[in-house]
């Protein structure tokens, strides 16, 4: 039965790498010491690369400015987005582990409601190394947690659950709204500590959110694509919410499932709302569209890996979008760009799932 | 926005009964009568109608036992189960009120994390009325809850969201297994208290629970059967499961939204695992078979009614459960039945429902 044996998390020390997008010096990982300095961190260096970044000592980081992603993507560099955190995917690209964590560099460690700091990466780690259950939905939320299992009225040829693919994490302090909703709530904070992890069923679409986020690189890697953000972009802040709706639609298609809960982090600081505005209103208007777009993406049968999957959606983000703004041909585009440097960087893989029968 | 402004919530007096089957004396109505003792209660009496079912002084209350059901309901009182709690969707049918909230006898006050007494009805209530998230999910879970709202990357067009039909709270102590789960895990007790409300996406089924279950009568009433169970039938305990699956199908077709998680009761006492095994084992058998079909049943654009839905989903259960087991036969007959018996007990209802475009 589920959570019956309480075995210690593995730590995945050296199969785990730690994303971090940023314009400044890393002091936010003072406070992450205990829990990130036995990994790896890959550093997405945003905006000028003539600014040093400052990484505390003691930490076992590669540093990727600019210049590094143009060296090393050449003309391909094209689809890695400049002067915003989507930057960041390229972090993903370049890792050669299994799994990836990443996280913004205003976010700091959260407190559970007893006052002990939240391990929030080791709660991720659980979360991928236990199945996801989103052919049907556990009343008692994640099955697998210690204390838990499935209800009543559970199939049982259905609890052995799906592979995670994908562990959204929340935060508590500064939620994440859209410019609108912070403009008419400045001073709404999440003081809610919601203790569940869930698996966000098969067929529903969700906001993911990449300030706290955790994912089988080898799964789902090539799905983790952030678009086309920031710099000569018309929207910004949509970039994780693309790749969170790509992604959906291949895990769906795929078997694989993705869970949304614990852990928090603390999030300091809200982003000027005006600021925000300015690159949301577009997405805001667009995403009416983009929602239906990808409740209605069907996937054939012959796509049995994620990067095929991928193409096949960049297809038809051509057919369909392509007549909402001329900008999503470029994206769909950069999205088969993104899927061509991904496979020159990382030539061996090609993980063929197992598609299940519909 | 949502959540932006708080007010007491309405007690709903007037408009809610309280519906508890029961084949005991009513003790346990002591400790919830601060909360419980302004509403009527429904009680259905099970098993020897001889015996006296005492009621604790105070409380306003009409009892049927199962001379009442076969006086009032004639030939057709063949369709409510007896000698199990499925008897108690009897309740529902005669009650004249807008809401239902129905509990077992076996079930206490439970405590919030403070130690402070949990109100499950007002809980309830606020859970129905407030509107549902059944088309994208919420990462902070329900929107309208105070302190919280939609998150960044949440489709403005969606954020009215649709009519709750359903509230499914939750269970603190005893958990809410299948036998070989109690057998397997004699001694698990839930104490996890997860502070959240949540929608259960549409297309998606779950296991709901008739211990601690509060609906809106007039959106969903009629498909709100239990199912045969119990004397003479070929199973047991499967009675809330079968009514969460029909409800479910069609609040997805209707565009009604279902809620589940707070609030929690106490849960007593574990049922005997032996006794639950024997009543459960083809259920868990035939579920197998249950969970495709609820999944895969589609009911045309005609079923603009509750009724109209519940009485197609009786076709479907004959054309393709009858195969399954002679059984589903019988089923298939007592769901038309219930609709009969349910329109002569309220003729002047019949909500007819806008059924949102696929």
């Amino acid at each position: 039965m589920a959570g019956a044996t309480v075995s210690p998390t593995p730590l995945l020390k050296d199969e785990l790498d730690i994303v971090i997008p940023t314009i400044r010096n890393l002091d936010f990982l003072e406070m992450w010491r205990p829990f990130f300095q036995p990994y790896h961190l890959i550093i997405v260096q945003d905006g000028d690369p003539s600014k040093v970044i400052k990484v505390p000592e003691g930490f076992d980081y590669e540093l990727h400015n600019r210049n590094d992603i143009n060296r090393i993507l050449g003309p391909k560099a094209s689809c890695i987005s400049f002067k915003d955190s989507a930057c960041r995917c390229f972090g993903y690209m370049v890792s050669k582990k299994k799994y990836i964590y990443t996280i913004d560099d205003d976010c700091f460690v959260a407190k559970n409601p007893s006052g002990k700091d939240i391990n929030a990466l080791e709660q991720h780690i659980k979360n991928l190394l236990t199945p996801s259950t989103p052919f049907f939905f556990n009343t008692l939320y994640d099955p697998y947690r210690e204390g838990a299992d499935f209800v009543r009225g559970y199939p049982f040829s259905l609890r052995e659950g799906a592979p995670t693919a994908v562990s959204h994490g929340l935060w508590l302090n500064i939620p994440d709204y859209d410019a609108p909703t912070q403009l008419v709530k400045p001073l709404e904070r999440n003081t809610r500590y919601v203790d569940a992890v869930l698996t966000i069923p098969k067929g529903t679409l969700f906001p993911m959110c990449g300030m706290n986020l955790a994912f089988n690189r080898e799964l789902i890697g090539p799905a983790m694509y952030f678009g086309l953000m920031g710099d000569g972009q018309p929207i910004g802040r949509y970039d994780d919410m693309w790749a969170g709706w790509c992604m959906k639609v291949i895990c769906d298609h795929l078997g694989f499932g993705v869970k949304t809960g614990l852990p928090y982090i603390w999030h300091s600081k809200a982003s000027n709302p005006f600021v925000n505005l300015k690159k949301e209103y577009k997405g805001i208007y667009w995403q009416e569209e983009l929602i239906p777009f990808f409740q209605s993406v069907i996937l054939p049968k012959d796509c049995t890996t994620v990067q095929k999957c991928y193409v096949e959606i960049s297809k038809q983000v051509k057919a369909k979008l392509g007549k909402v703004d001329e900008y999503f041909n470029k994206l769909a585009d950069a999205m088969v760009t993104w899927i061509e440097a991904w496979d020159e960087q990382n030539p061996s893989e090609g993980v063929v799932a197992n598609v299940p029968a519909k």
